[in-house]
């Protein structure tokens, strides 16, 4: 059972994935608020949904036939959460992922945060910024916040707290990134287009978060291909390390890092218009996006 | 003309101010957006209302006798713009605080984010997080994106997509967003309630924020004095800036830098409980915050 969101960018319907059958969550989501199911209403796959325990009634209603189908022929995959409130991302997550920039493996988490306007759907076409030398590819497991999480006491209630698993590619401009005065990550991180993502979103009871086989191809060729087992930081510290500093919301997107194979190790040139990334993690889907100018 | 948002955190109402008197928003915001003023519809002080024109149609709605007075007494001051899609902040922007944090004054803007759900009134209480040794005020001009801003191609157009300025006190744990690996500030930034922001919104054309003095007392000891003229980058080099690198939203926050005279110098103590922070810029009116465990 998987979630998506369908149709055109601003305009995107949430739906369940039943094989290759969508069902439509406008009803339930608006059941959920009490609130009617208007089209002008924000009825989203947002964090709201997901704190009202969105993901499980939709399952449940799904089972009783109450959710209706609808004809996804011919709708773009959009990215399968609303707009989050933020999005964290953890750098130099995987051992030889921070050799290959040069770094040592971190003895804490490394957090920096992205725009959240840089998320577009799994299959858009991304756009080379304007002026930019190194744009650079990043398969990672993205997870996603399902309540507010603030100040947990123990790591291994940390999970209590993820609502589901994403693709994400956390596109890197790295000049923009790496070679700016203060050091400071987010320039690079967040032109527009810079994190496609989906195309599911996967409930974390469906799926094993600590030991997926995440992979990147570049025309075609292979680039990373790890696991999720290697991460330095897994699941559990990352999401109980950010809520000791800060307060993860519902719907919230933190990216857990990248794992080697990227053009900053120097092994594979930088993307270019006509190039195609593709990106996936066994049970979370895969991307597939043309570069542009 | 000022403009503020009223009442208790999560429940604000945006206001016209006019002196000492208030005039309520929403019918007017409702009208703008061609929808109901339901009770339950999101209707705020956000980056649509000011995409819309929102400030100049409420001047001249007010002007006109068409806002209902709204009874302020009693009423929280609130933050005055909704909560934004992003907070940008520029670091190390006054020379001198540049020198006093052991750092030259950069050659570009130094860039990085803080969570936006940081966000609060100008007088809610300061909690220090837990675990924090170095708690830091920052007073700081704040200003707030009017209409989408993408690859400007000339910084003398900047200005055409600052809506209005906003006193914020960029608070700071010190150890958390200097002393960590990989040298990323934002955990530094974003505990709870380290943005309080107002308190008001003054538009962009009711403000000289080229040369405006912003100061900081802590229990009624001067701490910082200085004038937003001392700016390394001004107002239209950031905007531009910014606009080079990702897109700027309507409603979006942008921290300019703080000056001279916070605790990380040295000559003066941490936060601790029972402290009284003030922050104030001519103009755009004073803060005052309990310190709290």
């Amino acid at each position: 059972m998987r979630f998506a969101r369908l149709d055109r960018p601003g305009a995107e319907v949430p739906v369940l994935l039943d094989g290759d059958r969508a069902f439509a969550l406008r009803p339930l989501i608006a059941e959920l608020a009490g609130i009617a199911d208007d089209p002008a209403a924000r009825l989203d796959l947002d964090g709201a949904f997901l704190a009202a325990g969105g993901l499980r009634a939709a399952r449940d209603a799904h089972a009783a036939g109450r959710l209706p189908e609808l004809d996804r022929a011919g709708l773009r995959v959009g990215a399968p959460i609303a707009r989050p409130s933020a999005v964290y991302c953890i750098g130099m997550n995987y051992a030889a992922h921070a050799a290959e920039s040069g770094a040592e493996p971190p003895a804490e988490p490394v957090v920096f945060m992205k725009a959240p306007n840089t998320i577009v759907g799994p299959d858009d076409a991304v756009a080379i910024p304007r002026g930019s030398a190194k744009t650079d590819w990043e398969v990672e497991l993205g997870l996603v916040i399902g309540s507010r999480t603030d100040t947990l006491d123990d790591p291994a209630r940390a999970r209590d707290h993820v609502a589901g698993y994403v693709v994400a590619n956390d596109l890197s401009e790295r000049d923009w990134q790496l070679g700016r005065v203060g050091g400071q990550w987010t320039l690079g991180k967040s032109a527009p287009g810079f994190c496609p993502l989906g195309p599911w979103l996967v409930p974390a009871d469906a799926f094993d978060a600590d030991d997926a086989r995440l992979r990147s191809w570049v025309n075609g060729e292979p680039r990373q291909d790890s696991r999720t087992a290697d991460l330095i930081f897994g699941i559990d510290r990352i999401v109980w390390e950010l809520s000791r500093f800060l307060v993860l919301e519902p719907g919230d997107l933190v990216l857990t890092g990248t794992p080697e194979g990227v053009a900053l190790s120097g092994r594979f040139p930088y993307l270019a218009p006509g190039d195609v990334v593709e990106l996936e993690i066994d049970g979370l889907g895969r991307q597939r996006q043309e570069v542009i100018a």
